[in-house]
């Protein structure tokens, strides 16, 4: 057995806690293939390669005849990463045994697939398969968090509507509808957030989070500031509302919601990068691009202001993971945590992970989490990761470094689950 | 045989059509070694390692004594991939059995070229050697077109002049003489850029192509925009027009040609990211460099309004590598083209090649073009990319996908072959 | 023995000239090892991973003290390249023979080192073990140079102080001490900025240098330039300068900076990169972080103005790497300069060394800098260096293009030792 291997195995068999997901805790799990061959990055690939979006997301169509139309162009992404933790995912949970999955041999799997779904017992299945104990999700401010076990499905405070879209009525009555407070002036704004913390944490919340796009500086603002209070005002009034109010409220709700971390003593996870809508013909979520030129230079008064905040930090390009680790090595504050989107590829998680061995202190990295909509993805993308981490950890710390074998699964068992422990639950 | 091996020979002999290429179909193959050492490549590195440009550029040397010259300083790069390719085309083309190419021996090598460089057949030999079948060029928009063989040497239309440099009078002169259109008016301009497409299409170009500034960001300019008419009248009449009316034109052509490539159904080749003449001091072709903060977001607009066209996009840093995936992951019109100029190196094609192979759909990479000005360049340059194509095909698709070397083959010929044929030839 | 091995061995045997170092010549090796942890490198990691500034900088704490206490959180960084340069040190030079130095072991580490540390003949020792031969420094502009040895320890003018921060009363009266010059005007100025370096020239200075922040665009700005005249005046005068006035007087000293390395055939060690005191919480030294978005096209006029001075470049991203390879490939004076900083770990060095060798003419390619500040640092800063260089050229060089091992010695001799000598010592 190989250095890589042993770690490998040693790796696999850490229960995991998954720091950050999309699943939807009343249907964490899939019911047939369509689900999982209906996440984004499947049908924007389809696309890209050339399949149209009307024919994707046509209304009315069955999940079968979904399938079947993706199978039309999916043998275009056959060699590529995300096809295969799907191939991954339908041998190790479905029991799959051929070599590919395509046009010839799908509707086979589909029926294996179904078979498993249908049991009861399919989500306890996954999650024991995947070696899962716990998976972060991404809530609504207004989720009532009363009807899904906690323990499970850990709520985290999704807040990119709190501070980019506050222009939009529905979300005034939403947050409305959730707190009992209409939005009038920034004092009302205050208690509103105020009262979403406070319901949050009362239900086993265990971090806040946002994704931000790359000309986000964000800057201190009073809670009574004369200018945030005036653009506030125009913003409910107004049917437009200039971009300038936009920003100011935004930067304003933003500092808000850092105080609200600090006195609630929650992590504020920062997913920095993101360009929404940058090609509004595409699929659903498969929409948004991004622009690399930021820096992590544009967060230092936020990093300066609150010491006591954890903020961990995932970056969208490859191409910011230098400045990541090293506001990571100077900053008590920052962590690094993950591979994101349109980094979490072999190439990038390698390259960007390597850096932050190497230089990051072992309690400040965040190894991975599965972003996933599914529970069936957990285990394939992690896989990955794992992969990459015992290969890492082999040339690294074994090899360069001339540290053991145990060593190395320490901190690869740190990394991928012990800071999660510590620095989303030993806080209080 | 080891698995990068066997992946090489098999690569290695998938007959190439090279779709870029700045080859002279007048002129294709060298007379003596003094054209390949003429190469940018070369007179710029032994001037960088401290050979002045006036020793190089002295009018009416003879090749031979230009050649001696450039010896005297070639041994700074004898280490660099650049020099590797003269070493392996004098070995493989003219029969070269020596260890290394310096000072000592270079006599005998311009002999041995010379003996081989004045067989009538030249020109097919190394055709023949290299595999290669047909060449794309790179054509003034004002060349006839009538006087090469158009199948072998495939025309494609080059733009820079048209949308930069109108200004100049001898560009306009030259265009009035191949358009019979003296342009006063926008509307002049369209015509005439619509009879240039008009003659290349009637003699089978199969590309348009640019290359860019970092700060051009295309936008949407009606055809009869006014301050566009302003502009274009201020332009034709100054001695000096100024920059912001020089780039209201490139604007406005840049969209009529894109507009043309969608009327046409021509991809539109992007190279970008150049400045021109950051050193003017430096040898000819040697003075350019870049500035390496540019985003593919500048072009989003473009890519938005053009979803028939295909946008065959080169980037020349690295840096840039990972927003062109994520574009080409994203706009089914957007395709990764090549390792263009700076970024045609090992470390970087290897670095950006696995990151286009682990996410972006396979009939959207087109993996390699020579960029050569004389044919015998391409045997080396492809070369180089097949050795590291196979060995980035192994380690991805076959050990870490567990997928066939044969599965491995046909990715690695679709992406050196396929997706050229299919993107370039089949779009009639 | 490996190709990586024997390559190593060759390479580990080449006496070294260290070409930038924070050494004091006064006092160049440690007493203790609070002298080597004290390095901002631990302390600004400890403080990273959760030591309070104050408990590391109490002052008048014992050696012993600080190290007992560094050593309640050094734990969380045993797995980082930077621990590995105290764990190899403390082998090679102390005799250490543990697998590891921790809370249980440390005591007899610092007795060990605290007797080999009170040998008479220890900075000898200390240079032997780790064949050095000269060690540049960093000189404030008004070091006497007259007490200690300037054959080993290389004079090096360092000019932050007189570009960033001639506003503050104390650097120039410390600059009147040193040149007799008080500074009114720009004659003066030019003046006393002349005298230095006519005193560092009587005192075997080898090199110029400074660090640059990211915003940095040197332009030539004439010796009496009226708004330069205006703006030293409101400096001088100004209880609190504007920036405005600030930076035109950086540029104007920066420009005769250049005109006097021009002048006295000095190289002029450009760092490229980094903000001062983005994090002012941090420990000492451990302030600093930077914005990567810069570009060396902000410094083509420079390049441009001043071709016969060799300019070595550190960059501090890797991110700005491949800009530096393709203008040290364009400028024949830009020089690759050492891995600096935040790119000085593994995985960056790789990676940017790797696209050096790959292109840049190997006549200006400066391999390696200990940036030490005490001289047990250069040894394993040194061969964690070597290691990767006998790596890469074993790959590129012997692998790649077939080169011989002596070739690829040869070339890495060069790298580490022969452009030291030839960019700073033959120049006159």
């Amino acid at each position: 057995m190989t250095l890589t291997h042993t770690l490998f195995e040693a790796l696999d068999r850490v229960p995991l806690v998954d720091p950050h997901s999309h699943i939807d805790p009343r249907s964490p799990a899939s019911t047939t293939i369509a689900d999982l061959l209906g996440y984004h990055y499947y049908t924007e690939l389809a696309h890209s390669a050339g399949m149209p979006r009307e024919r994707i997301e046509e209304p009315g169509i069955s999940p079968k005849e979904k399938v079947a139309r993706l199978f039309e162009h999916l043998h275009h992404i056959d060699h590529s990463v995300q096809w295969s933790w799907f191939v991954e995912l339908s041998r190790e949970l479905f029991g799959f045994e051929g070599d590919c999955i395509d046009r010839g041999n799908w509707r086979d799997l589909y029926d294996l697939a179904l078979k498993k779904m249908s049991q009861p017992d399919w989500e306890d299945q996954v999650l024991r398969k995947s070696h899962v104990e716990r998976i972060f999700l991404t809530n609504d401010f207004d989720d009532p968090l009363d009807d899904f076990d906690t323990h499970r499905y850990v709520p985290c405070l999704r807040t990119d509507d709190l501070v980019f879209n506050l222009a939009q009525p529905a979300i005034r009555d939403r947050l409305a509808r959730a707190t009992g407070v209409s939005v009038g002036t920034l004092k009302d704004l205050q208690s509103a957030i105020g009262s979403l913390f406070t319901h949050f944490k009362q239900n086993q919340v265990r971090a806040c989070a946002i994704s931000l796009p790359p000309w986000f500086a964000p800057r201190a603002i009073a809670t009574d500031d004369e200018s945030a209070q005036v653009a506030l005002k125009r913003l409910v009034a107004a049917q437009d509302p200039s971009q300038a109010d936009r920003e100011t409220i935004a930067y304003w709700v933003f500092w808000r919601l850092a105080e609200f971390c600090d006195d609630m003593k929650l992590p504020f996870d920062l997913m920095i990068g993101v360009n929404r809508k940058v090609y509004p013909g595409g699929v659903y979520q498969g929409q948004d691009l991004y622009d690399s030129r930021w820096s992590m230079i544009q967060y230092s008064a936020l990093f300066n202001a609150f010491p006591r905040v954890k903020f961990p930090i995932s970056v969208l390009a490859s191409v910011s993971n230098q400045e990541l680790v090293d506001y990571a090595w100077i900053f008590p504050n920052v962590i690094a945590n993950g591979h994101w989107w349109y980094s979490n590829t072999p190439t990038f998680i390698r390259h960007d992970l390597q850096a932050r061995i190497d230089a990051i202190p072992r309690n400040k990295i965040i190894g991975y989490y599965s972003d996933a909509y599914k529970l069936e993805f957990i285990l394939p993308k992690y896989r990955m990761y794992k992969r990459i981490l015992a290969q890492v950890l082999g040339e690294t710390i074994v090899k360069q470094h001339g540290r053991s074998e145990s060593f190395a699964i320490d901190l690869g068992t740190q990394i991928l689950r012990g800071n999660v422990d510590s620095i989303f639950f030993d806080q209080e």
